[in-house]
């Protein structure tokens, strides 16, 4: 019987003396306000234990974590069909995906880089009457939570500064592949990343990827085969340029976001979500990544 | 209980009836004499129970499969220094390998694209007195089975034809990512891709790679780390540009070879292995994937 | 003495047989409604001699070609340090241009693809009060000529499809590489593409650049080293993927657009405009360029 | 009428003092023995007078010159059928050649970057019974000079180490684009390459590119329209991925090699040579980059 907690201690001791805690993403002026120090875990188990440390119950924006619970909803009501206006390959870019999607005439690589998570966003502008309202309602149902918000001055934030974004949309947009108003589906977009969550609400919300479909309440939001597909997709595209990195050192699928959450589950067996706001150079969560790290080398327990 | 026989059976019934069996590689020329019409499947399981359908027993050119044993046996001999002179991310490059390799200074981006091969070959050249045949011994004692053997006909013409191969070596070398001549080296290289086995004699020889290292006399050919990174890789780059598709529809660790062998396994139940030596458009064999997607569909197993 | 009339009239009697004439540019509405049939040509030699065959009076969109004169206008105004924002390199990029952009990290290649021309508005939009009204009275005051005027119609049909063009101002943007809003940059340009212009007012307007800088009324806009390097760019990057096609098989200076207008000059000799709505695949007018390659072949005039 | 002697003086003059002489290519080893402080200027004019300053009788590698000499014998031996295996577009490309070359399938995009060499050498190779010694006769023949040679040690040095060349050859061969043997082919470029000439016998080897075709005793190797043709691709491809630079500082056709040299002229005026060993961080010689530049300058002559 592994003994979850002292691990979990253990690691945010480990945490807590860590000099080097990576750098703060300061492109959403919003997230450039976080304190550095700040480091949470939280891990529950298919009996619902929970085990937690460090501030796993304060509350940080989720940004890319999100783009899995857009790409879920989306599957739910369009299904496979999905998959003609996103592929499911890693991108393996170095240095930007604009120009993959020149190359591949706007269709983007995966659900999980920004411009396909754009298309999904598009999908659920033509397919909800209330986007906003409707995803949000989604999230909460599955993380059984109605606490769960938005936190409008991020989304506004990255609203005014998203430059990038609004290139990718446009360019999606001249290629067909955006049916509605790029600023419709870019206000929606920047909702759904300023998605503010604790580590333990993200285990809640995450818990039915490691549970065949089936959330805490047992209801269940997606197929089998539809959890296979979008774990696969976490596994090879989660985090970012260091999918490859983080599938070698962790071993589990999970989701990164700049905010400096990270969840990842080893199926049929746990769901573990950290949150330390400063980066490493590839975008991802220093100390998070280092943590999950020494979670499944010390416990040896991996999917592979 | 899953009944693996009949299973079996039934993918390979629906295989003798697939009209559309895609296409033999024919850059090299010994392999574009295969008959199309060949299937063969087998699979292992912890208890070393096998089941087989089809010609399993037929031997053919594994080519990139070998990749994972030479990998395997450098991370062996050097270590983790092996991971300074090649990367672990997919290569999600649509088209090409050698600019990403220009674009990253000589640093392939992981072991199972081409050149990150030649990186290993080299790596192996420089550690072992007789490379071929100590590589060779290193096979046999695995799959304890000393018939497994070069087919030195393929290596030739291979030789012959290679000459992205010999543009990936000089490219290395360039680099200065390459110790060795690189003669020499695509002679090693060539000689390792001509390994001929059959299905079962696959399944016998990574078996280990489901089983933590321990191969199936029990005797330990790597750590249960070095295990957990190799079936990384192999999810995250095994199968060329189809590597995520793969991960999406199979959702096991696995590779592929243009002599239209897959190799794939879940870890602590089974390794399953199929030959069928007509390709789709990404370079991997069609039925072979059919046969696996089926696998894993009809016993809800994989590792997600 | 070159008889440049029968020329002329030569080169258009043989573009009204041409069955082939190319494909009109249809991303832009306003410009899918012109008549393929459309030809015409003008050529002004230094005594301001004038020859003329076809539709050489009746207006078109002058697009692209109006890059050169914005990037004469800023030039005017800022100088040299104009080259710390945009390159002077020819893009030689088959597919795309926003890649290179991400690649460079902001600084377009050179002032005549889009990305460039955009920057340059950026300058004009930031350097002018009135930027519409004063470059509009700049190019009719080179042209000498107050019945040149923007097609409104045109700037509004482009505004709502242009989404490319807004993909690289936000990605200029991201770069901190345009000052100014979007959308108010891009009104601009959009204004200024949508010049309306026939063969004669092109030669008109473009008179200077093959006479040092002087215009037809003798007064100077630019340097002798101003409009060398003004020269240098349309020969290396005036014609998108064809800017080497062109000097290779014409010989000359000079700027296509997509509404099929091609202006070229032989610097002490003679200024010349094409007409012809009708693209090739790389989007030059087909007839023009077939004009001016027989007018250079024919003269064996050409700056080589 | 213009005193060139004393410009040429007073460039020579300049040179002599500045401290900044760029960086020795050093991976050739034989060029990077050369002494930093040489600095040679030649001219010629349509009168054959000559004007010369520095070191301009002393032989250095010409290096990449060469290929727009292999370019001509070719295009003489097979004429426009040569464009098939070679395009004619500026390469603008920052990062290297062999990417481009996967993009474009094995067609260089121009006969001046080193694939595209290679593609002529190739030619040559095919067409020649003696490769080598056809094409130094055919230089001495230009050049009206039987003392030109090649320098063996050059070639032998660049074998050993011309690693990135290799590779070309190789990715040309893959794709169809080389007749011949790799080592046959890459044999005749590297002795090619490393033709020997003075600052003096460049602008006699050239002076036919500026005179129509016209070599200086009067015959003919090229047609009017192939110089055109050649003198095209020299401007629009001469100086890498500085080629629009050149064009817009100094505004002449022209070509540079690694070992220092550029030859540059001005068709019916004047053909001019500099040397000077130090490169900057683009592959040209940095102090004849400058000459050129103050030449054209002070001159005010320039083919814009």
């Amino acid at each position: 019987m592994i003994d979850f907690q002292s691990i979990l201690t253990s690691i945010n001791k480990a945490a807590s003396k860590e000099k080097d805690r990576g750098k703060i993403a300061d492109y959403i002026p919003e997230l450039a306000k976080i304190d550095l120090e700040n480091f949470g875990i939280h891990l529950i188990d298919t009996q619902q234990n929970t085990y937690s440390a460090g501030n796993s119950d304060e509350k940080f924006s989720i940004q890319s974590i999100s783009k899995v619970l857009s790409l879920s909803m989306a599957l739910g009501l369009i299904g496979e069909k999905l998959w003609e206006r996103v592929d499911v390959e890693p991108s393996g870019d170095p240095f930007n995906h604009l120009s993959l999607l020149e190359l591949e005439n706007g269709i983007p690589r995966n659900p999980l880089i920004n411009p396909g998570a754009i298309v999904i966003a598009d999908i659920l502008v033509s397919q909800l009457e209330h986007p906003k309202e409707e995803f949000l309602a989604f999230v909460q149902n599955i993380a059984n939570d109605d606490t769960i918000a938005y936190d409008v001055d991020v989304a506004k934030s990255e609203k005014r500064t998203g430059f990038r974004n609004f290139a990718a949309a446009n360019l999606l947009k001249s290629y067909g592949n955006l049916n509605n108003d790029v600023d419709v589906v870019l206000d929606f977009y920047f909702h759904q990343c300023s998605l503010s969550m604790s580590c333990a609400q993200l285990t809640n919300t995450f818990y039915m990827f490691m549970n065949h479909g089936k959330c805490r309440r047992n209801n269940t939001f997606l197929t089998t085969t539809q959890v296979k597909r979008i774990n696969a997709i976490m596994l090879t595209c989660g985090f970012y340029d260091e999918a490859g990195e983080f599938a070698f050192e962790v071993g589990l699928p999970g989701k990164s976001g700049v905010g400096g959450g990270i969840v990842a589950f080893l199926p049929n067996k746990f769901c573990v979500a950290t949150w330390s706001p400063g980066l490493n150079p590839k975008g991802n969560s220093k100390l998070g990544m280092l943590a999950l790290e020494k979670l499944t080398t010390e416990t040896e327990l991996s999917i592979f």
